[in-house]
């Protein structure tokens, strides 16, 4: 395997929305009640929506920055990389990196829309959010067809609006919507209850894969305040073997045999274990806890149902006999943290010693296109989509770190999780 | 591989305390005052101790029981297999099982002791807990020589006393003691704290494991309250990965270099994504997070100097060249319900499949053996000690179900976490 011969197909980066996102895109009677972007008296940008700031928070926008400016404070626009926000430098990027296409999850929105949903005026909240997937779909993913992914938030206050939207979305060509990994902690009903039937029937309808990244439950895992800041960077892909758990055992998914979840950012190594407790869980509990599979094991379901996908996991990938390899994708996190942009190529690479070309071009693309119905090769021809393609046409990108004076920490002292809390903003929910 | 002559030892199995256990071992002065069982009105059976109630929970005794019957009701010892508090029937048991000596975890005072802790007179609880490493000690542990592995509870209220209790137990042959996987959550200074470095210290001194059990920060990963149980379930063992995350990154696992800790019934299968995942974040982050692991990887520190276990993991037995070979023990868990015994080997036996004499010998008793001091051979020796040998000795055990009419459960509809907790008793602390 030569890595300048991959297809990347990313299904987990991150747009950093630009200021004019929602310029002419509102009803004249909503116009001045759009989100804005303000400069606060510190410099920094924040979105306002009825009242509610969001900040960008440093640690989501990092690329291109030096590691040891890392940290969570909020940010300008001045000092993200153009390329988070601005679609004609992403392309470029994306070009740089040897990425041919890529979903992009939501940034101040929070991961399936939670800024909205908390909004008052929820006529309001619908007609910015539908705003929100429009400028996503015509101009994030339109302005260069082919590479970009298109994925949609849901009015998540509301399960027939939800419906209403992913239909709506689907006749642009949209087949993939965020969600949460655990709504009740949202403050709504649990992944268990019929409440999101009418959701979960439209994404059936409209083969539309609902994606459940870590994090969208508005919560990580924080074992102690005190504890380095290492533990929960540690604990949070895995943590989403939570929602797995509950997206196996609750009846919605046997109820829905054409739905498919994804596990946004999960990684792959833990599932093998995990399918291997389930099935022990099951064997051993079901005479009292009344589980029925039919005819089936529970991590049957799983491995026909959930799309799974990693950003560097050498270990999953060597154990994909254990997983089903037509549901495993790859994913980049640009310009999050945990990337490993620009030299993703590179950190793929090492995962894929030894794999066989026919599993490689699942991973690195097939499973992607097929799953989120995306048509990459009639925008991009294959000669034209690979890794030494792309980077081929990149040569005037500037990789090189931009540090910013006004980010680099001061000490050497190990960084606790609430040293990395007091540097976000006082305000803003959850 | 025959499993007959497997040699099994396992490092977590459970103690269901007898009434009698503080008989003649209390100073006069608290006798009157030790915990005590009372025949409550249900005629179901309750410890009692300053005020605080604590029940056999049914799950957590249901060896010998049919599964339909399964819940988490206030059982009374009549319904409890004789096994779980006779040491004379625990030892048939174990013959029975194949198991040739076994690590026991206390049941009533919680995992790490926290009933006791929470005494108001101190004196007294501190008199009541080395009564109870003393009855351990001497009449579980002591009636056999050679079939129980001590195991001592901490006065977790006082490090120095913890210090204390761990040296005078180690005297008399204790080298294991319980501790909590987040002793945050019940009310006391996190690992990360130096809080608890006399504690530290004299496990260092002493070659006493610390040994981390699954639901010891009293506390269980729950999704959502109308979630199956199944769910909960699933997930209890793997949740023991926050704890190890905190044992990686907190500073005192390379401050006291000595130190061996245990994550009992954490299950091994998720341990080499979770490693990978360490050293990725290692690499990724550190730069501003300011960890130093010097000339070694987060990994192999773990690697050294965690003892890893697991009832049943096929998948992580496969994947043992990732793990090291010298930590991984095995456990039974009798009388729990995720136990397989009385067919303990015949379910390890699935797992050891292909795997090498010299790996076999150190996962069913080698590595117990050395990393809890345990002299088992000059008791028992080696053709005595294998499960051929014990079960022909366990002929006359009856290992048919015993079924109780008051256990058994109404209706079919799957069971959720909430209809787990409405069985629990309304009183007992956390």
């Amino acid at each position: 395997m030569d890595i300048n011969d991959l297809i990347l197909v990313s299904v987990d980066d991150h747009v950093v929305e630009p200021p004019d996102m929602f310029a002419g895109r509102l009803p004249a009677r909503y116009a001045d009640q759009a989100p804005k972007v303000i400069t606060k008296d510190d410099g920094t940008d924040a979105w306002v929506f009825e009242g509610q700031e969001a900040t960008n928070v440093g640690l989501n926008a990092v690329a291109g920055r030096p590691p040891d400016e890392y940290g969570a404070e909020p940010t300008r626009f001045s000092e993200i990389r153009p390329g988070c926000f601005d679609i004609h430098e992403r392309i470029r990027d994306m070009n740089a990196g040897g990425l041919a296409a890529s979903m992009n999850f939501p940034s101040y929105p929070q991961f399936c829309g939670q800024y909205f949903a908390r909004a008052g005026d929820k006529d309001l909240a619908l007609a910015v959010l539908r705003a929100y997937n429009d400028w996503h779909l015509d101009e994030w993913c339109g302005t260069y067809p082919g590479r970009m992914i298109p994925l949609a938030l849901p009015p998540i206050w509301d399960p027939t609006l939800m419906a209403q939207e992913v239909r709506r979305v689907a006749a642009k060509g949209c087949h993939a919507v965020t969600f949460s990994e655990n709504p009740e902690k949202l403050g709504y009903p649990s992944l268990h209850s019929d409440h999101w039937d009418p959701f979960w029937q439209a994404c059936s309808d409209q083969n539309t894969v609902v994606c459940l990244h870590i994090g969208s439950s508005s919560q990580v895992v924080v074992t102690s305040l005190d504890a380095p800041v290492d533990t929960m960077i540690t604990l949070q892909p895995m943590s989403i073997v939570q929602a797995a758990a509950d997206l196996i055992w609750s009846p919605f998914l046997r109820r829905f045999p054409d739905l498919t979840l994804a596990l946004s950012e999960g990684g792959i190594g833990w599932i093998p274990y995990f399918l291997e407790r389930v099935d022990r869980v099951y064997k051993q509990h079901r005479a009292w806890t009344h589980q029925d599979f039919g005819d089936m094991l529970p991590s049957e379901l799983f491995l026909q149902r959930i799309v799974t996908c990693f950003i560097e996991d050498e270990f999953g990938v060597a154990s994909r006999e254990k997983l089903n390899i037509d549901m495993v994708t790859w994913e980049c996190d640009y310009p999050h943290s945990d990337s490993s942009w620009p030299l993703a190529p590179e950190s793929l690479g090492r995962c894929l010693g030894g794999v066989p070309d026919r599993d490689v071009a699942k991973i690195t693309h097939e499973n992607a296109l097929r799953l989120f119905s995306f048509d990459l090769f009639s925008h991009l021809p294959g000669e034209q989509a690979t890794v030494g393609a792309l980077r081929a046409r990149a040569g005037d990108v500037d990789l090189g770190y931009r540090s910013s004076e006004r980010l680099r920490k001061v000490g050497t002292a190990p960084v606790s999780v609430l040293d990395l809390a007091r540097q976000l903003p006082t305000s803003g929910g959850s």
